[in-house]
């Protein structure tokens, strides 16, 4: 089923019509996302996908060319602003400690913006080449990380007791670890989990 | 295949032999678990898990009554040892905080004793009733730890701008996030390991 086109009738302007809901290709993105979170990548069908959507098989494949072009595509959206927001920090001025609690609490932002797409991005196991490639740009990411806590460590501001890539693994474990829970809905807000996060992890939860 | 039964023979006592390697129940719970987490559930067949081990589906069998059965073994000894884990914390003397900072030492270590299973209850969401008692079982350890956070913050040993619920949340964020990288052939031992994450949400990482 082909979009509505724009035209004219009657002397007036028609414009482009958006679809019906569930029609478009962001929804059919969405709707892929949520069941591949759901049901797992390798169970769920372009069919399944339709069905969510309340529409025919042909109306997906107007808008994507692959299951796989769908995966590639949730994937790249939550690289693409963890890659920024990486290359943001690493790129600032400022200390490496104060652009090291910049990245935390930017991250917890990203998480909850794009909650399933990363989901979906932390359960990829390199069964195919494009989530192999994902798994290229997160280990890149995870670099640039693990280098801006051992600048920050060489800095003296964070403890040198501990060895930075242990440490930025578990911090990023934190982080990531709220995609599993975290519900926007609910009572904190994303600012005040940001907060939490970074208080957690640069301070501890021992009292002053 | 029935396994070896014991017997005399030529006036000698035969011992019960334990199989061939990969023919014994544990070994097909481990190849099961190893499946189960790199295939996921659905996708793996007794099959597989014969493959896997190298011995025939019925030689599984011998051992197992249904692929579900394996995955409710697999949660259980998963959450056995994590129920422990919190129980003891939960009944030792001293104070709330340093059973909470022991409760985090030993959950560490359980992860890393039980990784495989582990990682395959943190995946768990809900698909049967086997998974759904998990859950279960898991929120009631949740809940167990959460109250142990309230009350070392009711004490005045842990910060008070945090929500304990919260703090709960993100701790066992950090600990159950190793099961994803964590290798216990690798240069950092268990012991490190949990040091480190006691450090880090406690004292936190910025420098004295």
């Amino acid at each position: 089923m082909a979009d509505q086109t724009s035209g004219e009738a009657g002397g007036e302007v028609v414009r482009p019509r958006r679809g019906r809901p569930g029609h478009d290709q962001p929804a059919v993105l969405a709707a892929a996302i949520d069941l591949f979170n759901r049901k797992g990548y390798d169970a769920t069908s372009i069919g399944d996908i339709a069905e969510a959507l309340g529409v025919t098989k042909s109306a997906v494949y107007h808008h994507v060319a692959s299951k796989e072009q769908l995966l590639a595509e949730a994937l790249d959206e939550a690289l693409v602003e963890l890659e920024a927001t990486v290359a943001h920090a690493v790129g600032a001025d400022g200390s490496a400690y104060e652009r090291l609690r910049g990245v935390v609490r930017r991250s917890v932002e990203v998480l909850v913006e794009h909650q399933p797409a990363v989901t979906l991005l932390l359960r990829v196991h390199g069964n195919s080449e494009t989530e192999r490639d994902a798994l290229r740009r997160r280990r890149a990411i995870d670099t640039q990380l693990a280098a801006l806590v051992r600048r920050a460590t060489e800095e003296g501001a964070l403890r040198g007791d501990l060895d930075p890539d242990l440490v930025s693994r578990l911090l990023f474990g934190m982080v990531n670890s709220l995609v599993e829970w975290f519900r926007s809905t609910g009572p904190v807000s994303p600012e005040q989990l940001a907060a939490a996060v970074a208080a957690i992890s640069f301070e501890g939860l021992t009292a002053p």
